[in-house]
């Protein structure tokens, strides 16, 4: 509550646009913010106690994992110019939507049960294999990032993939509710695939190669919606948007929920 | 999700009133529960992101404390009629207002910072002391519950002190939110220690002494007050009720939002 913030404006935001390295990693704090924020929703709300902790403790580890993205975004930018100041609250509160750049996926609402656990489970097994290459990094800052989170995401990806499955084979009811989530949802999950400007810049730094990751993630989920019996779907077009600024109305509201008392209060110092 | 599970009504609350050492787990339960869920009210609305996890983290303590008090509790009154079908999830989500039993300071509005931050400071310093001696129990089950419990209360202890004091000797704007927040949550604070029937009932076996609680409470308070600059007020006329089943409007609005999954869905078996 003690520190003063600048707006993410002018100077800062000409930094990030000028360094695609800088992109990527609010492009990767991103997508765990705005999961994770989705996820603390549930927080206090779960349908049992066990599993409202389950899903809030998955939330604190988005929300770490996008800490650790900002801090060294942060830092990386201060780097480029002392007389800024700028810290992952900077990033995390000051930005408006059209900074962000998280996937569309981790924006949309929670629905019930069913959506909000076969999101998870989308976007965690893309994170595993996504994190996976970026421990080879050359970049020994976001190696190190992409090491500590993978065993987080790990967690994520198997208590994902068990609500998948025991929905899906569960009663008719779960069922069904599993497949209408899949239908809203999957016209959202090809977006992590598809090269952002960033992406193609550090691919040789990060050792990210999305086409590979695509024909892993496919066999991931073919195994698991086969135990679930749920069809891959064939649709093979997708919505994009997020990774470039270009957000649905649902990010506004979270933004709007997030930024508040920043906003209101600026700096919180009080 | 798979569990189902029966109405808290009839033969449950029947067992449970007639036995002080059920109706001492649930007060201790419902404590936590209610207290945390007025914690994770902040999840995903923290002041800071490091704020917004320590105190997510600290919510997900408590809901974790009551899981481990309705446990002990569901089990024992399952013992005493193996017909029935009693978890965890059957007290916190199935249970009316009146039979909830936690302090009227545990379910006020969290209002700010300062009044959310002194709020823990005034329950986490009560509990600080009261689990200590709980741990001396002749009943080992609840002793090894707050030998647990003692561990996390005793970091949210040091983290409620240090936004004390720090608020309190910070700027004239935080100095004068947190004496609001003293000055509205003051007259919540003496029912701790105001002795319930089931606490008279069980004094042997818990070892609980709320008259020497209380003075060293007050001993605490000095202390911190003292750094904080603030004057522990005189007011000695307690609002109580919590305790034994009376509580504000807030409580409902709690359990509504709380138990709505619930009630929604008897059972969330799908």
């Amino acid at each position: 509550m003690s520190q003063t913030m600048i707006q993410y404006e002018g100077k800062i935001a000409q930094i990030v646009q000028e360094d695609p390295m800088l992109q990527f990693l609010l492009y990767a704090g991103d997508n765990a913010l705005i999961t994770g924020h989705r996820c603390s929703e549930w927080c206090g709300h779960g349908p049992i106690l066990e599993q409202d902790i389950a899903i809030s403790n998955i939330a604190l580890d988005y929300i770490g994992a996008a800490r650790n993205f900002y801090q060294l975004a942060a830092t990386r930018i201060q780097a480029k110019d002392p007389s800024l100041e700028v810290t992952e609250d900077t990033l995390a509160y000051l930005r408006d939507a059209w900074d962000f750049k998280n996937l569309l996926i981790a924006e949309l609402p929670n629905g019930d049960w069913a959506q909000t656990t076969i999101r998870v489970y989308f976007i965690s097994s893309f994170q595993w294999l996504f994190y996976q290459q970026l421990t080879q990094s050359s970049d020994a800052d976001v190696a190190a990032i992409a090491e500590k989170t993978l065993k987080e995401v790990k967690y994520h990806l198997r208590w994902s993939r068990e609500w998948v499955i025991r929905l899906g084979d569960g009663t008719e009811e779960s069922a069904k509710r599993l497949r209408q989530a899949l239908t809203f949802l999957w016209p959202f999950t090809g977006e992590a695939f598809k090269e952002a400007s960033y992406e193609t810049a550090t691919s040789s730094a990060t050792t990210i190669q999305l086409a590979k990751l695509h024909e892993l993630w496919k066999q991931e989920l073919q195994e698991v919606f086969a135990e679930a019996g749920l069809e891959v779907p064939t649709q093979q077009a997708f919505q994009s948007g997020g990774k470039t600024g270009k957000h649905t109305e649902y990010l506004g509201y979270i933004l709007a929920e997030m930024q508040f008392l920043q906003r209101a209060y600026p700096g919180a110092s009080w």
